[in-house]
């Protein structure tokens, strides 16, 4: 399973979620899918990157949630990944808008299908 | 601009986050979005509710993140649609699968374009 088609394995609470909710820039739609996966790629390397999941409409309008142990570690993957896009010009040549949610998951629940692949 | 395809507009935090990453039951794709629509209305009226962003992509996997003032809010959400839930055969009947995670936002920042409409 692709990491950015499933659901993030976490662990029992608490830990920590980055909420990135985000509206591309309309010419930029080709090469952002590239750039997005890098970065699911940089992130998974990271100590303390729980998982990731993500979701975009046919409107355009995407939400990627990444989890991460502390926020020590996000300081430490946004660090680095901040770095990189500077030096493609920056995450807002990408995008119409975006905004971040740094949260602390306090409780977390689930079902799944018996039956289900 | 719909509640359903729309960025939320939060208040400076804290605040609390319902992220719900969820796969359709492959057979039930037809009535859903008119419940996630429902359930929208109804969050809205809640005291407490700030707003709600979703998003579902071509491979069937979807996040919605709804915002909420503070825990209180959440629960007496919760406890009222739990209860139509129930007198609808349950969640679980559209899900093959679900993760619920009731987080705190504790930071958020975002960027906007000038030129965008």
């Amino acid at each position: 399973m692709s990491a950015t088609t499933g659901f993030a394995r976490t662990p029992p609470p608490p830990y920590h979620a980055v909420i990135f909710t985000s509206k591309l820039a309309a010419s930029e739609d080709r090469g952002y899918s590239v750039l997005a996966q890098r970065m699911v790629d940089l992130g998974s390397r990271y100590d303390g990157f729980l998982g990731i999941e993500t979701a975009r409409g046919a409107d355009g309008l995407g939400i990627t949630v990444s989890y991460w142990r502390d926020e020590d570690s996000i300081r430490a993957w946004k660090r680095d990944t901040e770095h990189q896009k500077v030096q493609r010009g920056g995450r807002e040549a990408w995008y119409e808008r975006f905004e971040v949610r740094i949260a602390k998951v306090e409780r977390a629940y689930g079902f799944a299908r018996e039956a289900s692949a």
